[in-house]
């Protein structure tokens, strides 16, 4: 590829970028499109909606742009929670270290890339790409040592950069979880694995087990029913509530017996109505066994301290580890309430399945990788079909298939892969959504890496060489493949980086589907359809390619770091836009993405470091290897103290800080309100019910958020004045 | 090799052992070597010592073997606590499995394999034992499904005897826990990383801390000293209590403020002390903070109940994750003292250190291997020194050469590296003995099998190969080359098996300081000095490589079975024999190294398995190969379910447990007794001293112990009679 077929796709790509983003903020503008663009602040201005038709509406404006820029990260956090200020955190960790990056390797780093042999250049345009790389570098040059120096200062930018974020996320996590004193999750623990005993329900175990070993701390507890059951559980009771109603006229008792089955719980109901249902009713006893056998294995066990729960979660409570396994209960909304009922025995199998599905699914995608790489190497394709030689043969043609095609081929194949990990992960049985949701991002990024890096720098035929490849022979390998490929990168980022962008923020589906709605069907306006969480599993990935890209082509092909720049500033911009203005946040995981982003930039680091060392290897100099052995090492050290230092406080709650949070509670004299509030924070009826509606669409909506939204006007005007 | 040198090496090694056993027959009976053979009883004995020279002192008898056959499993659980009789357990294991698979292939297998080919047998002695391992079975042959029954039926009895022995290890596990109601460290916990405050001594910050976060269960702290600054402590203890004496002429003071430095135990001395001390005396002032300087960021804290120890070892403490670091302490006989004053921040790049330089020297040990290597090809030896060609002819030498000399060199250099390993073991920073033991163990585990039996099987230039080799290779590469090294490895466990388990129980190297102490140097008797614990990290890997051994040949060359269940027969006899008479139990670790065995022993089978995928994959006979991948994968399966199912209550104590415990105490009202015990249980200053004293003798002595059996007579009396 030379640098007129890189100029041809960054053309298209600038114009296809330009003319989305004109489009956005002309669609934006139109009041038809507010439940597509606006959907976090939709509820209040539907009622003030205008129909004006001014001028101004048609016209591209950047106002947008100002708007997601000013926005500061404090006002985000309050809008979008800590996760999103966590995701915004890795664009601004890219954007730094890659101006770094760009700053050493334009300035040093390139020069000597383009005057490395003895050569005439030609023309810029016509110059091939490779000129601008470390292949044009001859060998046993003393320039290396440049290189190397690059590499130097890169490695240790990045990770000074990293200790710093990760010190801030971790900082950020213990604000966000000492700031969270309502927050129920903290006084709960999910207990599963609850052994069946012949005589009593589980209830009546799990109340008895807490009521033994947690006697002066254990609150209450609330059972977990098996799914699908649920629905006839609900008609069921929904039926015996108009026999009682007609009875006794006491409606409260049934939702809560049916919520709160614990033995303190039933002392909240009045006497006169056990009394009641324990004399005139027989039937209450048929759903009261109902309800019994639809209980499954697990419950949520309330506790009156903070501390109390976080002790009986973190220690191993029998000499079984196979029963009372006890977890921190994840926050009520992030509850996924169709896997809690899945028998905790069951669990290590599914995991190990979803791990050899996750691994066979990479390899089957080996398939669309190959034709991309075919498309790259257009003379075996030419020699392949030879009808198409004549087609091929043209310049722009062919500059279009090696520059632009590839990338989009294999874009659009990638975009079946989230939904499918997401299936998988959702399989794997984890208890809560942001739980599903980072494991679905960790196989994206391995499958990401793994298809789009690994497989296109080795040529496609991975699997044909895997029988001559050996682990001393890695460093070499990829330090040849890895210069010839920049060209592709860069194309890749362009139009997966880019173009999908883009994409993101004109959100065609949702548009067309918008569209359709109104026009086509007349289906009546229904605005809670379009709240979408923040796709995380997508993004991320996404964006811990694009650095791994950005790293390992650092000292290589220098070329690539000002498009990177430019891919993640707008990044930046896209994504906070679109987290103001588009996703809504249902839950929180409390930054735990940030260990996974720290260790892929980590790993990415580390590869960059590999190469070098295979390319000065190649290039015969031994100083430059020399020297990037220690930094290889000292980079590992420097992760492994991080792991030591930084990630168990992602993992468990230290005790310190929920002992203060639960003194600063008893003091305030808060404790009592908390714990009315625990007894109905974990209900699975009212949210399943909710759910149930909607449970045929792909999008996991939570009408909850949406109505407390509307609730609370006052909060929603603050929200609005802050993003206007 | 063939049957006759096989023969040979038989014959030597028999023989030896022979003489060696009847040795040990006799020397056991002479007065003089009491203090060799009977380390464990020789307290009570050196009263009653007869000095008869009666003529049956002099004839080689059975009765040890009897005794060692005798004594029941409880008896020894008894005598020499749980560890010994999981370390029998091993070999009961290993004695189980090898005989069915002996009944298996000698009579399935081995006829097979011997009539694999059409061909005339030779005499038998002059056969080549190839003809009895798979090699001589031809390609295609219909026969191999005997050989892929035998691995279906080895497999199965070897999953299935692992499941019951880990399940009654974990149950004797939580009897022991249960069992033993008065272990202070139960109560116990140690605190490394106290962060160092600028006016507070670190015994001010852990008391403070501890009354803060865990006040209704605290009850006191003592902090630990750094090493080497003892002794120094010690001698001005010394002085100043000589000068307190004249003054206050109470000398308890001093030796309980240096160990029990907690706030709460000041309480236990008397208030005119206190006055005193802080009236009339500034020397004191100069004492106390001579400790406070002395003082390290470790302490051992007590806790009121077992339960709320638990807790706190197993909560996270502080936000930063490497402060306030808190594990249940080892038992007070376990606590490796030197250890405890490393600073926490420090572990993690000691073990990498440490990590890496045991990947150092298992790769500097493939030099005497590679010398091994090459006796057993002498072909190739007498080409590289033509001067021996005439020596190596004469047949004697040839067989003892081939036979016997390769794996006498190899244990010669394997005796150097326990002592090597165990020093790693060390700098690595265990808290307790057993820590270290078990760490030790795992290294030379690893070592063994590495230099042992990977290097060997692959022909001693595994570097040179490794740029061959691939993933994909390897299961040929090993189906290759270990029926060819069948012959080593019989003779392997001729020499190394038989012959080391006649030394073991001769004790030659502590016979000969014996004599050279008594009529040669003329030392006074001293009989502390030969009581050694037992060495589980030299004897733990050697029966697991011999299973490792056993499993991997069992269908290639059925004819080692039976000299591998004899030695495991002996080894059951010596073993006993010694931990009844020799080893004393100083430390427990509750079975801890069982899933260690259980890990290996899988990895032994799976390795079983892919060389027989190999061999039958060079066969050609896709049928076994077929059917050996789901026994594979079930293997896999069912070592995954034992690590869910067993594995946690080998790290964790259960919560159940303990409360269970600690309400049986304060039924019984035993718990301020033990408050009481628990005061002067964790000793830095008695222990250090009286090991001091030895310190520049290798082996780990503890004379506490000793003495303590001294103090008790009654029962030493019922051991006595025990194993009478």
């Amino acid at each position: 590829m030379d640098v007129a077929a890189l100029l041809t796709s960054a053309g298209i790509n600038i114009a296809i970028t330009v003319i989305l983003l004109s489009l956005y903020s002309i669609l934006r503008k139109q009041p038809s499109n507010l439940n597509v663009y606006f959907t976090r602040r939709l509820a209040s201005r539907r009622t003030k909606r205008k129909g004006s038709c001014c001028f101004e509406r048609f016209v591209p404006s950047p106002s947008w742009i100002l708007k997601a820029w000013e926005t500061t990260e404090d006002e985000i956090l309050a809008l979008a929670g800590m996760d999103a200020v966590v995701f915004l955190k890795i664009i601004v960790f890219s954007i730094r270290i890659f101006c770094i990056a760009s700053v050493v390797c334009l300035f040093l780093v390139l020069p000597v890339n383009y005057y490395g042999k003895q050569m005439i250049h030609k023309q810029i345009p016509s110059e091939s790409l490779e000129v601008f790389s470390i292949a044009n570098v001859r060998e046993g040059s003393e320039w290396l040592w440049s290189h190397c120096f690059a590499l130097y200062i890169i490695s240790c930018a990045a990770c000074a950069l990293l200790y710093f974020e990760y010190k801030s996320v971790t900082k950020m996590r213990l604000e966000h979880i000492t700031g969270s004193l309502r927050s129920p999750n903290y006084f709960t623990v999910l207990v599963r694995g609850i052994p069946l005993a012949s005589e009593e329900s589980y209830s009546d175990s799990v109340g008895k087990y807490f009521m033994n070993y947690y006697a002066s701390s254990y609150l209450a507890h609330q059972m977990v029913y098996r799914s699908g059951t649920v629905q006839k559980l609900m008609s069921d009771a929904e039926k015996m509530y108009r026999v009682l109603m007609n009875v006794t006229e006491q409606p409260k008792l049934i939702s809560c017996r049916l919520c709160c089955g614990a033995p303190n719980s039933f002392k909240m109901l009045s006497n006169e109505v056990e009394v009641d249902s324990v004399k005139g009713n027989t039937r209450y006893g048929d759903l009261d066994r109902d309800i019994r056998e639809k209980e499954s294995a697990a419950a949520f066990v309330f506790f009156k301290t903070r501390y109390a729960a976080i002790v009986a979660a973190e220690v191993l409570q029998s000499a079984n580890p196979m029963l009372w396994v006890t977890d921190l209960a994840p926050e009520p909304h992030d509850v996924l309430w169709s896997n809690l009922w899945i028998p905790y025995r069951q669990l290590w199998i599914r995991k190990i399945t979803i791990l050899l599905a996750s691994i066979a699914f990479m390899f089957v995608f080996l398939a669309p990788v190959t034709l991309v790489q075919g498309l790259t190497h257009l003379d075996q394709l030419s020699n392949a079909f030879p009808f198409l030689r004549g087609i091929l043969k043209q310049k722009f043609i062919n500059r279009l298939i090696t520059g632009y095609l590839p990338s989009v081929v294999l874009m659009l194949f990638l975009y079946t892969v989230p939904p499918t990990m997401m299936l998988f992960s959702k399989v794997e049985g984890p208890i809560s959504r942001s739980g599903r949701k980072k494991s679905a991002c960790i196989k994206v990024l391995y499958f990401t890496i793994w298809n789009v890096f690994f497989v296109n720098v080795l040529s496609g035929s991975i699997i044909g060489q895997l029988s001559v490849f050996t682990v001393r022979q890695i460093p070499r390998k990829l330090a040849e493949a890895v210069p010839l490929q920049a060209g592709f990168f860069m194309t890749y980022v362009l139009t997966s980086g880019w173009a999908s962008l883009s994409c993101e923020i004109v959100q065609p589906v949702a548009l067309i589907w918008n569209f359709m709605k109104k026009f086509i069907i007349r289906m009546k306006e229904d605005t809670s359809d379009c709240t979408l969480s923040f796709p995380y599993h997508t993004e991320v990935p996404k964006l811990l390619l694009f650095g791994l890209i950005g790293f390992i082509c650092a000292i290589l092909a220098p070329l690539i770091l000002p498009l990177l720049l430019i891919y993640f500033v707008l990044a930046y911009l896209v994504y906070r836009n679109q987290i103001i203005n588009v996703y809504i946040t249902k839950y929180e995981s409390g930054g735990r993405m940030w260990p996974i982003v720290h260790n892929t930039t980590i790993f990415s680091v580390v590869m960059m470091q590999i190469i070098a060392l295979g390319v000065f290897g190649l290039k015969r100099s031994p100083i430059a290897s020399g020297f990037t052995i220690p930094l290889l090492i000292g980079t590992l050290l420097f992760n492994e103290y991080c792991r030591q230092r930084f990630s168990p406080a992602f993992q468990k709650v230290a005790a310190e800080i929920v002992v203060d949070m639960d003194r600063q509670d008893e003091r305030n004299g808060t404790m009592e309100e908390i714990y009315q509030e625990l007894m109905s924070a974990y209900c699975q009826l009212k949210l399943t019910k909710l759910i149930s509606k909607d449970s045929n669409k792909s999008t996991d909506v939570s009408h909850h958020e949406v109505r407390d939204c509307i609730r609370d006007p006052e909060a929603l005007k603050q929200e609005l004045e802050l993003v206007k």
